[in-house]
């Protein structure tokens, strides 16, 4: 257990950190088998900081995140010179599932990418016919429409994607920061990639928790 | 002059991109011996979302930035388990200054190495005997403090850490989110980063490069 908090927990903030260990050990004494897996999309040209926001966050909020790079495991370069290294390809990402919920950065590169990899078209498929949470930011809601995910749903997306989403009815388009609709949640760009991340902890961890660590970065959470 | 282009605005942003572009190519033809230079240091523990929103930030400012690996260019593990590869190691980073700006992102564990390698201690005493910008957020200015760095100034940090900067009394302490003192600017934490970078980009490129990509951002900055 202690090798999970200082993995989870390694935190910047003294007066945080306690208060982040109280809640970690809290959550692994009293749920251990309930831990909530995330698996979060890298791309060769994601948005980093839509990717590194939401992992981070995610990982504030005692989700199990995994980064799966595609299409393997080498380092990948984001769409500014970022070079981040994925914690596994996505095939063996693919069989570590089942995840709480499936997670798209943008970057157009990397939507790009998201589009045409037919095993990212597999995992939202199953994801989505088991009623499990699909979340989407900036450009990559152009790849859930790539592979025919969610249709009929309410969601949004980065302002300049927004007639190609509209095209073909789809979709029902909205301009709000974060939409949720059923199991999908949906953002807009990275200045709303703390309420994205934010909202998917709520989901998961209920109001309380993402409170918490929003307050702990700084951030209002309403 | 293309190479360059492509580098730094791979965007994700089709309306925001052709902007940049233009930014960029009116940068490179009117002023190709002026490209700012950013150095960015990047060590064990350090808090991901501060390093990766300035480094995305600032390229998108169309300023040349490096990443510094300490104490080499090995990936390093951030403190919420997010693996980066720097550009550079940070002798080989020194050896390429002066820097337009040296900044320095938070993290306990980042900021405490930033505070015990003496190279960093170096850089940031040839920066300020030069009159050149320095940039800490959240835990970092800790590091300053520990170099000697910026005394007598008003800056401001996590808030966890207000206690040990005013120690001393070597500093006047500021709760604002971005405090400006001369060529000293410093911030609070995750939840400022984007203010905090855009404020860098507005001292080096000026209020309306700051603006152009905090729309393209979604983000405000007044």
């Amino acid at each position: 257990m202690f090798g999970y908090v200082d993995k989870r927990f390694s935190s910047c903030y003294a007066g945080a950190r306690r208060k982040e260990l109280f809640i970690c050990e809290k959550k692994c004494v009293s749920a251990s088998n309930m831990v909530k897996k995330a698996l979060v999309f890298l791309a060769p040209g994601a948005e980093e900081m839509e990717v590194v926001i939401v992992v981070d966050i995610l990982r504030r909020g005692g989700i199990d995140v995994t980064v799966a790079g595609l299409p393997n495991a080498s380092t990948v370069k984001c769409s500014r010179g970022t070079n981040i290294v994925p914690d596994v390809g996505v095939n063996d990402a693919a069989s570590k599932g089942p995840y709480d919920v499936v997670i798209l950065p943008g970057g157009l590169g990397g939507s790009k990418a998201l589009a045409e990899f037919p095993i990212v078209g597999s995992i939202l498929k199953d994801q989505e016919q088991s009623g499990r949470l699909i979340a989407a930011i900036c450009a990559a809601p152009t790849a859930l429409k790539a592979h025919g995910i969610a249709e009929g749903k309410t969601l949004t997306s980065y302002p300049a994607m927004k007639t190609e989403m509209e095209e073909g009815g789809k979709y029902k388009y909205s301009e709000e920061k974060v939409v949720v609709d059923g199991n999908l949640i949906t953002s807009r760009g990275p200045g709303t990639a703390f309420d994205f991340a934010l909202k998917i902890v709520d989901h998961l961890e209920g109001k309380d928790q993402a409170s918490t660590i929003a307050k702990a970065m700084l951030v209002n959470y309403a």
